[in-house]
């Protein structure tokens, strides 16, 4: 049985070529180097433009991951899809991988759908896997995907699946939204904020730890809070951490965080995107690269090869 | 080339197994009688639940569609996605079989993606599917989708592809943004709305037709009116068309449409739907029924074999 996870996920940013299909060798490099930096991958996140590439792309990637000898129980793979058929397909080849665990979006097209649908779809899913060593998050991401997994959906999944749901990542963006999730009372039901800003206090609360943006660009430093948030500086470490958050907020998320790997690794194609994401201009790049600088900013052996 | 088109098209509605695989049959026989009706075909959209199907499941359908000898020129599928590589896919196997056009979302996970996004999302699907065929009908449903295909995108992209960008659905809900559809001067720029309620309207501005969910059900009535909507009593056949519209209305729109396409083709297998969506509930089903028997709603013929 797979041990649930916790600790410090990247949702790994994807590269893409010039004819702007997926750079696996790209991919295996940059998740090399995130481990080294002891962050486990959550691939096929909203930053690594999943939802931008088919399943069989994704498929291929995975592979790819998994021949380049990358510990599949560090893999957090996202597979949920508005297609039923989709998120079967990709869950189920996560799950034959021994993946760690995936992370599900709900179906995100029909919007108001109700907890019944939702609890149904989930359910399909689970049924249709049906692999004993299937560990679910939950991807709570009202934001973007415009639907909510809401606390009491979780609470029914939990109660039928106890063993499949195993936790959840919160990007509501809503520090209350979290603590509600902590507060919840479900035996091992790890709680993953979507951002670093809450990490303190996500340990606090009894948290398993974050699943953040920024971990691709800034990973060091978010795991030694993550290791020691009972130090005496944890407050001041945060604070550390924020002033980063702040900065790449500034920019376009996704774009800002490859036009960065690009320039530490030396690799120009990174600060490319798949539409409907557009790269950064000129003036957005100088603008980041001036600010990175005035905080003596590194992504540091970036270039593993 | 292909004629542009115009006229009520109905966005086809699914049957799903009881292993909730889309059923082939049941679908030809709804198009064969739709067709017997004189509408076109918008299959894949979203009344179809084309979002819960796979790729592979959208493209056996059609294949399905063309071997049982339906004339692609009255096909216009649904072909966008989040996933620019699944939506080319789709596309370019719809123009190979000669589809009269393909009815186009845009990338929807991701929200305020601007128009360069947007645009480069259609012109890379356009120069890619790359077949001098290929017309496009854009899908404007920011309720859903939560992404706007503005008027100024619009206009970019007939400037760039006057031939591949056809017209437009508009299922805004909102008439006077599809006046100013029809307002936009664009050569012979084809402007369907999303809904009959707005049909005499249309045609009086100007605009080409409807594609409507209650196509599926009340398809003689809604034709009669495209093609009479100069006639004196118009007036009178809209506000016909908007009694059974509003009454379809109380309830969840694609789950009442197949309960109702059960009923009259004494096929119950057609009242199920794919999560997220739910059937009505029974009582919810007796309500309707009892409310189509006051107006004397008939499907007629509804049985082709």
């Amino acid at each position: 049985m797979p041990q649930r996870l916790a600790g410090v996920f990247a949702p790994v940013i994807t590269p893409f070529s010039a004819d702007l299909s997926p750079d696996s060798h790209l991919l295996v490099r940059h998740c090399q180097w995130l481990l080294s930096q002891e962050v486990g991958l959550a691939i096929f996140g909203t930053n690594s433009e999943a939802n931008s590439l088919s399943v069989s792309e994704k498929r291929m990637l995975l592979d790819k991951l998994i021949e380049a000898d990358i510990c599949p129980s560090l893999l957090m793979p996202g597979t949920g899809s508005c297609a039923l058929s989709d998120a079967v397909e990709l869950t189920c080849h996560a799950t034959e991988l021994n993946c760690g665990g995936v992370l599900m979006l709900p179906p995100f097209y029909y919007k108001d759908v109700g907890n019944d649908g939702l609890y149904g779809f989930f359910s399909e899913v689970i049924q249709r896997v049906g692999d004993a060593n299937l560990r679910i998050y939950l991807y709570h991401i009202p934001p973007i995907a415009q639907v909510e997994i809401s606390l009491s959906l979780i609470e029914r999944l939990c109660t039928t699946y106890p063993d499949q749901i195993a936790g959840i990542k919160d990007s509501s963006g809503d520090w209350n939204h979290t603590r509600q999730l902590n507060a919840l009372g479900i035996n091992d039901f790890r709680v993953f904020c979507g951002s670093e800003s809450f990490l303190l206090r996500n340990m606090q609360a009894g948290g398993a730890g974050c699943i953040s943006a920024t971990v691709n660009v800034n990973p060091a430093a978010i795991v030694r809070l993550f290791k020691n948030w009972q130090s005496a500086d944890a407050k001041l470490q945060q604070n550390q951490l924020d002033t980063i958050r702040d900065l790449f907020q500034h920019f376009p998320m996704i774009s800002a965080l490859k036009t960065v790997t690009a320039l530490y690794s030396d690799e120009p194609s990174w600060s490319r995107t798949r539409p409907p994401l557009v790269s950064l201009t000129s003036s957005q790049q100088q603008d980041l690269s001036q600010e990175l600088a005035l905080i003596n900013f590194q992504m540091p052996n970036l270039q593993t090869e």
